[in-house]
C-alpha cells in the first residue's frame, strides 16, 4: 500500500472524540502507510491522546476547528454558517489534496451538503449517490445505491449510479463482472415508472454495464444481483424499512422471553445474529456508506458508531483510496459518454 | 352480522382448489349469516364438496367458468382474454351487487386491472390502492398503502390515500382517530420529493385527516402513525425488502444450525418466530391485502396461500363488508371535497 492520509471529522457523532480517536490508533496498528489528519477541538484531542499514545505521533497532526456540526443541525445551516467545523475542515483538506479521504460520523445531511458544495461532482456525472453493501444469503455482499444523497433520479441518473455501483463492486468488492439489476415493482421490462423502463432500456444498451433487469425488494438479499441501481427515495425506504424490520424483531423476542424460561433461553441465543444483522442492515453503522461520484472519497460513519464501528468506515476509505475509485469512476464514465456519443 | 354473500375465485392461487374450498367451509361454520359463491371449474368443486359437506349446500352456490387466469398471465391478456375466467367472474359478481366482495389468491397484476376495469373508482378517488396492516413493536398494526396498486402517486392522490387508510383503520382497524403519517427520507418538512411535499401541506390543512407529519421507513414497525401513506412504488419497495430480509434471517439461522449443536437448537427455537414474522411482513399471505378506493371490495390472498390464510383474507373480506367500507370511503371523500372547495 502506498502512503495515505485520512482527513477524520473528530468532532462528529453521537459518542464523542474519544470514539473515532480510539478508532484512528487501531487504524494506524493496521495499516503501517497510514497517516491522519484529526480535525476539530485541539484541546480535547490533545488531552486525549496524550493519555492514550505516544510512539505514534508522527503519523497524525492536528488541525484545529472552532465549530461543530451538531446532529440537528439544518444542512443549509452547517453549509453556511459553520465553515470552520471540523466536519467542512475534513472535506476541506480532501478538496486541496491534503488528504487522500474523510471519514465522518456526524450529521449525515450536513456531510451531503458541505461534500457537495467543496467537493463537486465529477466530470459527467448529475448527482452524487450514497451507497453501501448489504449482507445476501450466500454471505456475499450486494451494492444497494443511492440510499438517499439524490431524491428523485431521471433515467440518466440511474445509468450513473449503475456505472459507480459496479465500480465499488470491481474495486472494493472484488467483483469481476458484477452484475447490475433495477430496483422495480416487477420483473417484467413493462412494469414501474417511466424513468425506471428508460434506464432499463439505457442499462441494456450499453457494453460497460452487466445488466440482468429488474428485480424485486425481497431480491436484494437473495445473490441475483451485485449492484442494485435505485433512485435515493427507494433505496432510503428500503433499507430504513429492513432496519424497522429488524428491530421489531429484536423487540418481539425480548418481549416473548418474559412469558417462559424456554423463550428466555431462546432469546438469549437469537439476540447475538439479531444484532449482527441489525448493524448489517444499518450498513453505515457496519461499514460506512460511502458518498460516491465527487472529485474525492467521503465515508459516512453512523452516528452512533463505536469504535470498531468506525474502525470499518476508516478501513472502507482506505481501500477506496488507494483502489483510487474517484479516477476509476471517472474513466468508467468517460468510456460511457464515449459509448453514447 | 347481516346476511353477507362472498364470491370465490376458486381457481386462483398456486395450491389449487381444495385449498380455497377448505377455507370457505371454516368460514362458513365461523360466520353463521355468510353464504359463497364458489366460481370456478363445476366439476372440480362438486366433486371435492362431494367428499367434505353436505349440511352447509344451501348456503352456497356454483358458477361454472370456462376460464382460469395464470400465475404468469400477463394482466392485458388477462383482462381482454380471459373474460370467462374465474377470476372475472368472482368480480363480476360485486359488480352487479350479487355478492358483497370477493376474494381471490390469483395473479395480483390481473386482479388488479379486471377490478379497476369492472368496478371502477369511487367518485372523488383517482386511484385504487392496495393496503394491508403490517406488525408493530407494541403488538398493534400499522395500514401501509399504497403496495403497488398506482406506481406513481401525485400529491392529491397521497392525500386519497389517506383518507381511504384512516377509514380502513377506524373501521376493520378499531383505532378511533387514527394517527397518519407520509413516508418521506427525513422528518424534517423541507424533506422529499415535490409530490410529498405538498401532500404534507394538503394533510396538515385537511381537518378529516389526524396527520402527525413525515415518518422514515424504519418507523413503520414502531408504533408513531395507525396509517402510513406512500406511492405504489415505495410502498412494494418497502414491504417487499422487509420481506427479502425475512428470508435472509431464515436462511442465516439455517445455515448456522449446520455449524454445531447449539447453534441447532437455537435455529429449532427462533424458526416459528421467523416464519411467524414471515408471514406477518408478507401481509397478503397473513391476511390479505385489500384493494381499496373502487365501487366494491376486492381482497387479495396469497398466491402461496394455505387454507388457515385464505380464511384470513375470507375473514377481511366479511368484516370490510358488513362494516361497509367502501361507502364510508365514498363519504369521507366527499367530505374532504367540499371541505377544499
Amino acid at each position: 500500500m502506498r502512503h495515505l492520509t485520512l482527513a477524520l471529522d473528530i468532532m462528529g457523532g453521537d459518542n464523542g472524540p474519544h470514539i473515532i480517536l480510539s478508532a484512528a490508533l487501531k487504524a494506524l496498528n493496521e495499516f503501517p502507510q497510514l497517516n491522519f489528519i484529526f480535525c476539530g477541538d485541539e484541546g480535547v484531542i490533545t488531552s486525549w491522546l496524550k493519555q492514550h499514545s505516544s510512539i505514534l505521533s508522527n503519523r497524525y497532526s492536528i488541525v484545529h476547528c472552532d465549530q461543530q456540526v451538531l446532529m440537528d443541525d439544518n444542512p443549509v445551516t452547517a453549509l453556511r454558517h459553520k465553515k470552520d467545523s471540523s466536519m467542512a475542515c475534513a472535506i476541506k483538506h480532501v478538496k486541496n489534496g491534503q488528504a487522500d479521504a474523510c471519514v465522518s460520523a456526524g450529521n449525515t445531511g450536513a456531510l451531503l451538503a458541505i461534500a457537495c458544495s467543496q467537493l463537486k461532482t465529477l466530470s459527467g456525472v448529475n448527482r452524487p449517490a450514497l451507497v453501501s453493501s448489504l449482507p445476501t444469503a450466500k454471505g456475499q455482499k450486494a451494492y444497494l445505491l443511492d440510499l438517499g444523497a439524490t431524491v428523485q433520479s431521471d433515467a440518466q441518473t440511474l445509468l450513473q449510479n449503475a456505472v459507480m455501483g459496479s465500480v465499488l463492486a470491481q474495486e472494493i468488492g472484488g467483483i469481476k463482472r458484477p452484475k447490475v439489476a433495477i430496483l422495480n415493482v416487477g420483473e417484467e421490462q413493462i412494469k414501474g415508472p417511466a424513468s425506471i423502463k428508460q434506464a432499463g432500456r439505457l442499462l441494456a444498451d450499453s457494453e460497460h454495464i452487466n445488466y440482468i433487469g429488474f428485480v424485486e425488494g425481497d431480491d436484494i438479499f437473495n445473490d441475483i444481483a451485485d449492484v442494485i441501481v435505485t433512485d435515493g427515495f427507494s433505496g432510503n425506504i428500503a433499507l430504513k424499512s429492513c432496519e424497522g424490520l429488524v428491530k421489531l424483531l429484536i423487540e418481539q423476542i425480548k418481549r416473548d422471553a418474559r412469558r417462559n424460561f424456554l423463550s428466555k433461553i431462546m432469546a438469549k441465543l437469537a439476540m447475538p445474529l439479531l444484532r449482527r444483522l441489525y448493524l448489517r442492515v444499518n450498513p453505515d453503522q457496519y461499514n460506512g456508506a460511502s458518498l460516491i461520484g465527487l472529485r474525492g472519497i467521503v465515508v459516512k460513519s453512523h452516528g452512533n458508531a463505536s469504535d470498531e464501528a468506525f474502525l470499518y468506515a476508516i478501513r472502507e476509505a482506505v481501500q477506496e483510496a488507494s483502489r483510487q475509485v474517484p479516477t476509476k469512476i471517472k474513466d468508467k464514465i468517460e468510456n460511457l459518454l464515449m459509448e453514447r456519443s
